[in-house]
């Protein structure tokens, strides 16, 4: 047991992301950094936003899932992978399954956008519902694990999926190193919080000293409760949050070590906040953002005190949005014909 | 006047393309190329996307226009430039004047869409209105011209122009060289023949023999008559179809004899395929497309019997579209909720 505990505090650092870039290269797409003049005018600040929705699969997610199954042999791979999610993250294992050639089996909520279901089954996976009120989807997961014998990828409480989700964040560092850009703060959505240790470990490595934001749905602020804790906290196990994405059950015994290390300040967005950067992100950066993924921006929008003339770097994490839910924040953002 | 017909017949090439791309480089972005499962599974053909709706601007079109202005001398730009477009050629003249610290004039039907007019004032240009049903916008801009002793710069009928919009295809070309695929096709919208000509110059000199395909809206293929008949041709003044940036009156005689001697393969989409592909980008590609800039991919889905199990090449050229016709495009292609 104490061998075990010493394992899992074992440090996490920029050294594990430069290891999963090279792994995940072949696999991954390096999405571009955005900037519009237009936006910047809107809030006053300088953004530079990782547009991770053009990512493979819709998300930054299959960078995590490459990373942690490309660390397995083939035999371990041979009954095949399975994850759960509400969506993102098992497209990402879809995808990785199909990437290095093994079944893939996916965990999703009954709940969760039609476009998400389909993007995993468009990567060729099993999906298996379950029912978020009643079921637990580790529990689901596990009982499917110990009948086929697949190998499980977890959605964020692992060193390989952070790393690999940290990519993002050391493409992004890299990006602005090169146009010559020191940002002044950089904020990233949270949920189990994978995403946001991998690039923040990413970035303060790049900017030491950087401010660093966590952002994550009023209402499912379960990190930031978990930071004030000093333990991992949950969600309401309902979501009725428009950013889905980012308002799963249980915040990440790993990721909150990292985050609460590097000594991050935690935000929250509202559901009309959140469509509001979502129509944002259509008008001026031409770029189909999932609330979730706009989570971000919507901090920095609707905060515009906060980062007035900063040059601020952010991450925009997911664009599998359904169209109801688009065509919604549109019309908030633009109630007369624009 | 031999001179000058010797002069307007110079050949226009790829080292044109190759110059404007070193001149722009500093101002503009070098947009990705995306990809698909999904789109290419919906398509039965392999397709990569040049997301120039991802440009500055929103479209390729600053690209042929800061070629051009950043040919002339401090002096000749001293009272400004000025250009006429339905929407994107104006903004990204608007884009091209506070780039290299001019004033800028933008002479925009009174048809145009809200958000391409609000581009141009986002890069504080002075927009000129005018009523392409009884006024000819050259006019309009002549009289300015002579009265302020701006520069006009030109939307499509010159060189300059020409290699600034092949850059994009200079820069398609080469990721798909380093991605080791040679394209069967490559296909691109048209309006008076500046993207057209320029991408398809560029993909034939890597690609030499390649198949090259325009497409214009149905009811508005000037530039399929003008080759059919070998000089330029006309359409209808006022444009009602939903592809205003490529439905201007009239094509380009230079862009026309680079087409000609390209021999290139014109295709026309109405307005519901254009709509279809708006959506497609949405889903598979999480791009914001407008009607135009999706043309070339509403092409190839709605042909697919002539790309099947091909490799092909396109440009999504801009993506500056008013929230109502974007809905509407979502609406027609996911009529009950997705």
């Amino acid at each position: 047991m104490v061998a075990d505990r010493s394992a899992e505090r074992r440090e996490f650092g920029v050294d594990d992301i430069r290891r999963a870039a090279d792994r995940i290269a072949p696999h991954v797409m390096e999405t571009p950094v955005l900037t519009s003049r237009a936006l910047d005018a809107s809030c006053g600040a300088r953004l530079f936003v990782k547009a991770e929705s053009l990512q493979v699969t819709g998300s930054f997610k299959v960078r995590g899932a490459l990373n942690k199954v490309l660390g397995y042999d083939g035999p371990t791979l041979r009954n095949g992978i399975i994850g759960y999610s509400a969506g993102n993250h098992a497209a990402a294992v879809a995808a990785a399954g199909r990437l290095v050639g093994c079944p893939a089996v996916v965990v999703v909520p009954t709940s969760a956008p039609r476009i998400k279901v389909d993007n995993c089954r468009a990567w060729d996976a099993e999906v298996v519902f379950y029912d978020p009120a009643t079921e637990d989807r580790a529990e689901v997961a596990a009982t499917i694990v110990a009948e086929r014998g697949m190998t499980f990828i977890p959605p964020f409480d692992d060193h390989a999926i952070m790393a690999g989700a940290g990519t993002a964040g050391l493409e992004l560092a890299q990006d602005l190193l090169t146009r010559g850009v020191r940002p002044d703060a950089v904020v990233v959505s949270c949920s189990g919080g994978g995403l946001a240790s991998g690039v923040l470990v990413a970035m303060e490595h790049h900017f030491p000293g950087i401010e660093k934001y966590i952002v994550e749905p009023r209402g499912y602020d379960k990190m930031a409760r978990s930071l004030a804790e000093g333990q991992v906290c949950s969600n309401p196990a309902v979501c009725t949050s428009v950013m889905d994405g980012i308002a799963g059950p249980v915040a990440g015994q790993r990721p909150l070590t990292v985050l609460a290390e590097l000594g991050v300040t935690p935000l929250t967005v509202d559901d009309d906040q959140a469509r509001l950067a979502v129509a944002g992100a259509y008008q001026h950066l031409k770029l189909v953002a999932e609330p979730a993924g706009a989570a971000a921006l919507a901090a920095v929008l609707s905060r515009q005190d906060d980062f007035t003339d900063r040059d601020v770097a952010l991450v925009c994490s997911g664009g599998n949005v359904d169209p109801a839910v688009y065509t919604a924040a549109l019309d908030l953002a633009f109630p007369t014909p624009l």
